[in-house]
């Protein structure tokens, strides 16, 4: 089934089911108050959510209304954790060569993962306020997993039986920042503003075969500005989601609702492009000794869709535009 | 006043206000079901509990019981956020000679600062289960303070403004798994384990004088296996509380509910002992050649208690003790 929060006066959002064309959704505030909430008690409301999701389809669903994307927050519009790791290896080395920063010890063998902030998330179509162009604004295209509560210790094939949603994500970085907070070794926290979500979180069996070894076999194709920038499959993922969320448990239990990340989708074959600008950048300074490619601009914009072979886009679009924050109050003008 | 969370079956707990001298408690269930409700709507939910605060000190609050801080748990059972900083430089001079690691760019003029879990606190008396003796398991003792909502590029004086509540933080570390991650450049993730609260949470004129320049100018006095290891002042920490929110509010807003800690409290002089066994070890090497102190052991217990120049306790006291993680399912046997 498809899951969506549209926004409203409760920090949590609205819960509705969408259709699995996108085209309709329907309130499901008589079964859990938001998807937050429907996480923390999955078993108990789930099936109620999947009876309105089949009478949606089979046009049955009373109240039923046209679903608009620009009116959803994020999935979650908050959650109590954000992990999001980076799992194509071809991402990262590249971007050690970007960065110049020393090689990640056991970057083949270990996840490497970083702590997000999870209190302010951004939906699909929301302007993205920042300070500054100066601070190399970037996007990151991306697959999640939302999980049901996993206990400490739990191993990857039983993590990824807590999988209970799939989510498209949008990474917003900051170039200018990122080195310094890696060099500190505490990570990144300036260098990371708000992340933003597609419309749509789904349930793993939505996608069939797409969804198999704890990896998302889809194309995600970016667009900057209209121009089409990448379309890497998230396939070539090289540590599965259920290894990622192992890793994240092993000293401690993951609360329901934990959102984990794959970090940027990367193919080592350069000819599908790339999910992020600093990527192509290094590829550029590999090519031709210097970057060609600025980093974005007040006012630009950036589309991120996944998609099928048949051309369908699961979990709806993302569609953003990148603003000045207000420096008066920090809010967007 | 001084605010706790009882465990209860919901997972934010029940919110209650606690006697100054900390040996009463009322039910505030009325005024809000949570703390962190409360601190989503501060300015309607305050004035009642500060009522029922006065009321309760006064011996006049109906239905009140004694209080029992092992009943507690964390002021915030979870939280949206929760953000740590190494604000005490010595401390991280100190780890910088303990780890080997490369010293910090910027490190005196720009805070250091990790995105820490907020997804499942523990509270003042409760078990801490680990999977190895192994890992290095070590206590920092920290002060934190809990934050309305702060817009993106606030500034240090205004954020300081936006400090609701004060705590006092054990944040737990693996020393064995810390070098590697931050080396990765991505920072702690399974270094850092579900991170502990005293029992209550304070507003900051509980202090008096002792809250003064965005700072808790208490010893917190720590204690292992009911051994006197150290009693740091939190008044040397070398950034204001403003400025690490401030640090942490540059690139995107805080939402209500942010907790922001200080990192160890560290003192220059010595003869105060530490609030974390890593940095004996050091100074046990720099004296020595070698550490004669080794990490904890399943079993062992830490005690931590800031205390007033009159010897009270206003946040009481953490009192825990280190056990093994179940293999099996990874809760605690």
């Amino acid at each position: 089934m498809k899951l969506a929060s549209l926004r409203c006066e409760r920090p949590d959002g609205r819960l509705v089911v969408v259709s699995r064309d996108l085209n309709r959704a329907v309130d499901a505030g008589h079964l859990a108050p938001s998807l937050r909430d429907t996480l923390e008690r999955w078993e108990a409301v789930a099936p109620g959510l999947e009876r309105l999701y089949a009478a949606l389809n089979a046009g049955d669903a009373a109240d039923a209304f046209d679903f608009d994307p620009s009116a959803c927050a994020a999935p979650l519009p908050r959650s109590f954790q954000w992990c999001d790791a980076s799992a194509f290896l071809n991402h990262g080395r590249l971007m050690e060569r970007a960065f110049n920063t020393a090689p990640i010890p056991d970057f083949g063998t270990i996840p490497v993962m970083y702590q997000g902030a999870s209190d302010d998330f951004l939906g699909p179509h929301d302007d993205v306020p920042l300070p500054s162009e100066s601070l190399g604004i970037d996007f990151e295209g991306e697959f999640g997993v939302i999980l049901d509560r996993v206990p400490m210790g739990t191993q990857a094939p039983q993590a990824l039986e807590r999988v209970r949603l799939l989510v498209q994500v949008n990474d917003w970085s900051l170039r200018a920042l990122g080195p310094r907070e890696m060099a500190s070794g505490f990570g990144f926290l300036q260098a990371k503003p708000s992340t933003s979500f597609a419309p749509v979180a789904i349930t793993p069996d939505e996608l069939g075969d797409d969804w198999r070894d704890g990896r998302v076999h889809l194309d995600l194709h970016v667009a900057w500005n209209d121009a089409h920038f990448g379309q890497p499959n998230g396939g070539e993922m090289n540590f599965s989601f259920g290894e990622l969320i192992a890793h994240a448990a092993r000293t401690r239990s993951l609360g329901a609702g934990t959102i984990v990340g794959s970090g940027t989708v990367s193919n080592v074959d350069r000819a599908v492009g790339s999910a992020c600008i600093a990527e192509r950048r290094v590829i550029e300074v590999l090519d031709h000794g210097a970057p060609r490619t600025a980093f974005m601009r007040f006012g630009d914009r950036v589309r991120m869709e996944a998609r099928t072979r048949d051309g369908g886009a699961p979990f709806g679009s993302i569609e953003q535009r990148v603003v000045q924050a207000n420096e008066a109050g920090g809010e967007q003008a």
